[in-house]
């Protein structure tokens, strides 16, 4: 006889009361993130920061949890709060929590089989495939985020337009060099997928952008031509819908013309700005995404769907499916049973196991219905727009670049002041911001000029928290630019 | 003045009963696993099957648990049951739901700064570091599983071994064309990673295997051989550490020799397998994991982390780092504040924004012990053992393969029967267990003849499971063996 332990508790109710403690105080937290500090480091004498051993004991979920809410949760990176600006971040919500935790205690493997996952997964998709007007035999699937749907994208791409079969034969089979097109804006992720694919940076060409920050198209339609009489093969341009500096939209109209004549695929990278399709004021600009081949965007982002989340679309199935199918013996389907359900997820994308991440945004959108997330951008751009004003209307702060979407870029300036003493100024403006836990900005760099990077995609900021940035931002440049 | 909404719910009181009432109903579910059916199919009236259009009105969180709860909770893929035993799945645990579900609460972005979340994803690296004894100095990132863990690998040794700069110019501006090894028996996921990083499925080794499904070493040397001579440029082997069919291990501490000999980087998949080096009747022959360059695993096989988890580890950190960052403007560090907490993790892998997905396993491991895990892994190998022995005893079963590990390949065997309809029948006894409700092996290839696979990673799996499982299996053999 085997003698035979689980991991299963022996008391199931101590185990139910912690949940619902924990339930308890992390809904508190959620409720009451206004009157907390956007940001504090862990202390020094934190035990986060010791390098232990791996425990050999077992510890209660009780104990566990008293941890947890000690020494982590106050200890957040803070988007869940109000004056959270940095970078692109969404700022979470409870039905996405819910979804998550439902899917937790599920547990299901998404990457193939016939199960209730699957068919969310679906669902997802399809509803996905009408925010952007793709077909709906278009191909898709949900992903960590936009840099693996535009990996598995341009994937796609690369096989589809090598001139050769690059599956079996490698790169460095194919008769003639491939490139591709992009803006100097794009995300880093392009490169980074250049890179990885065995492109190589070089081959990515990066076109200077025009005064609003998109890509220069007779500059595309120039290297095009110079690159095909080079003997090169251009198989794909990625356009930008929001880039992560300013929020600029690529002209996708352009593009998709381009890329029609010149048959190369079109993708667009819609990170966090693609779902503005749904605001009616970005509506014509984004349209042509629905020209696109493919697109990659988040829903961690503008759909504050908890980390981490995104999503690829492909007009393409065959070509999608062909990329990554490699059904083995051990994943050989049967018609009948759970090893049906045909296609399996798996077949699209590199992942063999997958999570059920399509639950938290079915309920993040069943819960709120999509108008909702339309209402909220276009609120979130009308916040960016007020705070553009407030920049303009002082006369010690400087807008670095226009405001076309959610994005602002400004600084603190004093007149005769050296332009690296003004980086430096605003960089630490930043650093109070965050460590006096008033608000989290980030920075960038805009022609040589560090700027305060304010990204508004956060469904609970509202202007008052705008006019006490501009203040804040105004008392540390006073205080700070008097040394 | 912008009229202002958010996602928050006007009431969390309301919010909070939902999520009490979830937890009461799915910790039940838990407890009485053992009730359910393995398996059932999604109705075929289900609303899950339905293709409707994206929701446009808002749901309450009691709606759409309700439906979670009657629509979605049974017909989940089974893997939490004591008698899964199909494919390689991991059955959950209940404090690894708990950090899924303070992660989605949290809802931090992990891809870098300075937050709690980083301080315990690096703890959680360093533990991995401790049961594979690779140095201290060593990078590593969380993945969502092997899959991912193996591209990353993958392309560091690629970039480091590929006699140029690859990361510039490209797989093709190098010299010389790149070659890596593997056995035959490998996981499908290597081959789908050199197509991906664009070295081609013909660039990829793979050998024979020796009677016990181990690579063949002769073979390798030899091939490695042949390519020098013939100009190429062998970059890596990839190894396995209990291949998915039978559970073999390769010959580790030979490969190791070869790559040591030969400057070749050796990864090892390790994706069930490799926590078996906590067991001490496997930690000899993984020892040599120790030796490899790189060693991807998933927590959500054999520690029972809910889906999606897995890990990446890699000796040389700057050659690591090298491949994946990309620190632009609005990506720059600065020395205080929340931009801090140097080195991202963003910059050790493809993706830039990243989920919390390291708390589940560290509730995982600091609630049971990294001990439990030791024996959880003895015990199912001694299962297989058992069933193995099971097989033997019947006259109507046939052991296909030897017993290495956790895994069991047999089937129901009549004499004289043909080949082929002995394989039907086999897959038929496979598809009535699933959908009967009783049990869920998946089924293999084996030299031609399908077998009915018994991969046991189920801490709640006990020997009387396996007497069942071979009761029904002979059941079902005779009832429609005689057809």
């Amino acid at each position: 006889m085997i003698s035979e332990t689980t991991l299963d508790p022996e008391n199931w109710d101590d185990v139910s009361d912690v949940f619902h403690q924990a339930i308890d105080h992390c809904i508190g937290m959620m409720k009451n993130v206004r009157e907390r500090p956007i940001w504090r480091q862990v202390p020094s004498e934190s035990t986060l920061r010791q390098h232990g051993n791996i425990p050999t004991e077992e510890h209660s979920l009780n104990d566990l949890f008293t941890y947890f809410q000690d020494s982590m949760l106050p200890y957040s990176n803070g988007n869940t709060h109000p004056r959270f600006f940095g970078w692109v971040h969404g700022s979470g919500n409870i039905a996405g929590v819910m979804g998550e935790m439902l899917a937790a205690f599920m547990n299901s493997n998404v990457g193939g089989r016939d199960h209730a996952a699957v068919y969310i997964e679906r669902q997802v998709l399809d509803w996905c495939k009408q925010i952007f007007s793709f077909p709906e035999d278009s191909s898709g699937v949900v992903t960590t985020g936009t840099s693996m749907g535009t990996m598995i994208a341009l994937t796609v791409a690369r096989n589809t337009h090598a001139g050769g079969d690059v599956q079996k034969l490698g790169l460095q089979g194919l008769p003639a060099r491939l490139v591709g097109y992009t803006s100097s804006e794009a995300h880093c992720s392009v490169a980074k997928t250049f890179d990885l694919l065995g492109l190589g940076q070089d081959a990515l060409r990066r076109f200077p952008v025009d005064e609003h920050y998109r890509m220069d198209i007779e500059a595309l339609k120039r290297s095009i031509a110079a690159d095909r009489a080079g003997g090169l093969r251009p198989i794909a341009v990625v356009a930008s819908a929001g880039t992560v500096n300013t929020g600029a939209i690529d002209d996708l109209c352009s593009i998709a013309d381009i890329c029609r004549d010149q048959n190369i695929w079109m993708h667009v990278d819609g990170a966090f700005g693609g779902l503005a399709v749904l605001a009616p004021e970005y509506k014509e600009s984004l349209a042509a995404i629905a020209r696109a081949d493919s697109i990659a965007f988040d829903f961690h982002k503008w759909m504050h769907v908890p980390y981490d989340a995104g999503c690829v679309l492909i007009k393409n199935e065959a070509a999608h499916r062909k990329a990554f199918s490699s059904r083995v013996d051990y994943l050989t389907s049967l018609n009948d049973g759970l090893a049906g359900g045909e296609p399996w997820f798996c077949e699209y994308g590199p992942e063999l196991s997958r999570g059920f991440r399509a639950l938290k945004v079915w309920f993040t959108i069943q819960a709120y219905g999509i108008q909702r997330f339309a209402d909220l951008i276009s609120q979130n751009c009308r916040q960016a727009s007020y705070l553009g004003e407030l920049v303009k209307c002082s006369s010690n702060l400087q807008l670095l670049a226009e405001v076309t979407m959610n994005i602002v870029c400004f600084r603190y300036f004093i007149p005769g002041v050296p332009e690296d003493e003004l980086n430096e100024l605003n960089k630490t403006i930043v650093t109070e911001l965050q460590t006096q836990g008033i608000a989290a900005p980030s920075t960038t760099t805009l022609a040589g000029r560090t700027a305060i990077r304010v990204a508004i995609t956060n469904h609970r900021t509202v202007t008052a928290d705008l006019d006490l940035l501009v203040d804040e931002v105004c008392r540390l440049g006073r205080t700070r630019g008097c040394k």
